[in-house]
């Protein structure tokens, strides 16, 4: 079994489910991206006995072993002692490595504590793998025919020496294959209502592999191109993506890692345009989400979340008449409360969601989920129905993400007639 | 090895990093709260090989197995198959399994698609394990010892499945110890301070185990028992929390579940108070975090993000002079904005954070992380300062969970002066 890697995660935490492995879905997406299969991942608990099983078993099978856990000054931290013990090596004490340390706790004002010293003993049989940003040092034994890389669980640490350390190694090695990866992203419609209008896919899938992705924006395509030569992946990625554009046109605001509210900021700073955001039931989340980004106050101008009927008097004028002639949730509020924060702020673009994210307050007439946005600028305003589920959050997240497409959508197009 | 679990996961999607594997934490997490220790997780493929390979190496060692994934309708579903395979048993096609997938498919008004009749094909000598909310009936196992438990693994169904069915089938085989857990939930410090504040940290511990989980609210102390008897774990729970309980006090803030949005939330309701949030840096996280919760309009009257200079001046009514001589990042801008709010609006307790959440805009008298925040009630309005750290995110998570401190504390200690 060659180009075999695998990985073990070690940690008690893990196994008790603490926390969630995050640690190996990244490992796992580095290597996918760098063409490189994962085969198999094991988590074991912190005892000497199952981690060298682990070790045994991934021996017998894999070309490369990536170890994370267990590299911390504590007791409870067995993959150094264990990889020793593993390959008949012994732990030699290195001044270097303490002098680094003591230097990193010194860099915060801080003395190295004694049960930190044991960070500088090192297997004398392996390589170094620097770490950037922590006290303990990487491992990288290579084995009759086995690549091992032991790093530090803190997934901060683990990061940067998977991308400066271990994916340059694999390459060197020869593992991975010519992949290239490009992600489209759409907004609006649902995995399999999207996959429905693609009638194009199959003639895709004879150049790309393609993964459907849903995210909290929509739902991501991540083409593979594994062809010839770096050349002929991106023309197999061209032509994929010439074939597959013109159905999700109506639903695609980004290629790569870009986030819809980042492509709405950037057509916001672009154009010179301010935005302002009246929310009801998403209570913050659509200004939340555009103010993730550093330098959003170019295009931020303010927001209101106005749960009462009085906050939507009050802060965007909207006659009470309408209100109790319409009911909050309706076309007519929702434009009446883009339009009246246009007035009242500085913005040149402003959006509003009124609706019924659950799980009360619904009726047969307005039932959970019927959720009303609108978008106005200084020509004029335009209201749209949606008729969300069920779930309280996902309608929360699927509004917020309407009204981001509702402005991404403006930008495309121009102002209001 | 009696009393060992094991999970096996199956899927390409988690082996290609395109998702994290909440599923194994979700089951591990429930088996740790039943007393049942996790032995090993392992993810393979969707290749009959290495899923064989997985369950041989399981059978060899683990007296429950419980497998998630691979249940579906579609050809690269290959548990019941492997299953089938490895137990040298077949697949019979049950009428009565047909109706009950056709009947889901008709109460969404649906037909069955002919895709999904295999769905009606079951192991001749394994037991059904009802699924409520899908289409993949479980499958259980019992052969030399070891019960085996498939699971689809879609997070909604799998759920379900594992607290209605594996978790009593695990107690009846006398798996599980009598284990109780209670959580302290505590916010406003970091993990390593509050550890060096609980001076009884160790006679806690002979009682029972404690565990640090940092959340995006605070850190949360899971306290576990294991002792003789349903009333020795409650004995030794309630003595370990009257121990700790002191150092804890000023970040302490809820028992259990109870999210610190919906303790805020709660209290407010029921001291019949509404409130009004005014953010600036954390841009409407706040006013997110406390309508999570169904019936948050309750006590949520209204939020501004008032991001600009303008629209703190124009909906909070802040003097332009205030801001120009002290800075829109200033304890005078955070109180005016607390007040300016409460007097604007119909709440009776008014909220604000100011702050510079980076990565840009700090200078050296006034860093990145610098944040104030004010609370104002009709009997006054206090303003606080808070240095936090670099990481844009990490700010405003931090800022937020501290106004809902804030606001915790007010409703602890009563109206202003």
């Amino acid at each position: 079994m060659s180009h075999s890697i695998e990985l073990i995660s070690i940690g008690d935490e893990i196994l008790q489910g603490q926390i969630v492995n995050t640690n190996a879905a990244f490992i796992a997406d580095r290597l996918t991206q760098n063409g490189i299969p994962t085969a198999r991942m094991t988590i074991v608990g912190d005892q000497c006995e199952t981690i060298l099983d682990a070790f045994k078993r991934a021996a017998g099978r894999a070309q490369a072993v990536i170890i994370t856990g267990g590299l911390g000054p504590t007791p409870d931290d067995l993959t150094k002692p264990c990889l020793v013990e593993f390959f008949g090596d012994k732990l030699i004490f290195r001044e270097d490595l303490l002098v680094k340390v003591k230097d990193r706790f010194a860099a915060r004002g801080l003395e190295m504590p004694e049960t930190s010293r044991n960070q500088a003993e090192f297997p004398a049989g392996a390589r170094e793998i620097p770490n950037p940003n922590g006290t303990a040092v990487g491992i990288h034994y290579s084995r009759d025919g086995v690549e091992w890389f032991a790093l530090p669980g803190i997934p901060m640490e683990m990061r940067a020496m998977v991308d400066d350390y271990v994916i340059p190694r694999l390459q060197e090695l020869g593992l991975g294959q010519r992949v290239a990866i490009r992600v489209l992203r759409t907004t609006g419609i649902g995995e399999s209502f999207l996959m429905q209008q693609m009638i194009r896919l199959t003639d895709a899938a004879m150049l790309v592999e393609v993964a459907f992705l849903p995210c909290v924006f929509g739902v991501d395509l991540k083409l593979t191109a594994c062809g010839e030569s770096p050349g002929d992946n991106e023309r197999r990625l061209d032509q994929a993506e010439e074939l597959l554009l013109p159905d999700l046109e109506p639903y695609f605001y980004a290629r790569g890692s870009e986030t819809l509210p980042e492509v709405v900021g950037r057509m916001a700073r672009e154009s010179g345009l301010r935005i302002a955001v009246a929310e009801s039931c998403t209570g913050g989340l659509i200004a939340k989400w555009l103010t993730d980004m550093p330098g959003s106050s170019d295009f931020f101008e303010r927001g209101v979340v106005c749960y009462s009927n009085e906050s939507k008097i009050e802060l965007l004028g909207i006659p009470r008449e309408l209100i109790a002639r319409h009911g909050a949730v309706s076309k007519e509020v929702a434009e009446a409360m883009a339009a009246g924060l246009l007035k009242r702020s500085r913005a040149s673009l402003a959006v509003s969601v009124t609706g019924i994210a659950g799980p009360g307050g619904g009726t047969c007439e307005k039932p959970v989920g019927l959720t009303y946005l609108a978008v106005a600028d200084h020509g004029g305003c335009e209201g749209f129905k949606f008729q969300f589920g069920q779930s309280r959050d996902a309608n929360r997240k699927r509004a917020a993400a309407a009204a981001l497409k509702l402005l991404f959508n403006h930008f495309k197009a121009g102002p209001l007639p």
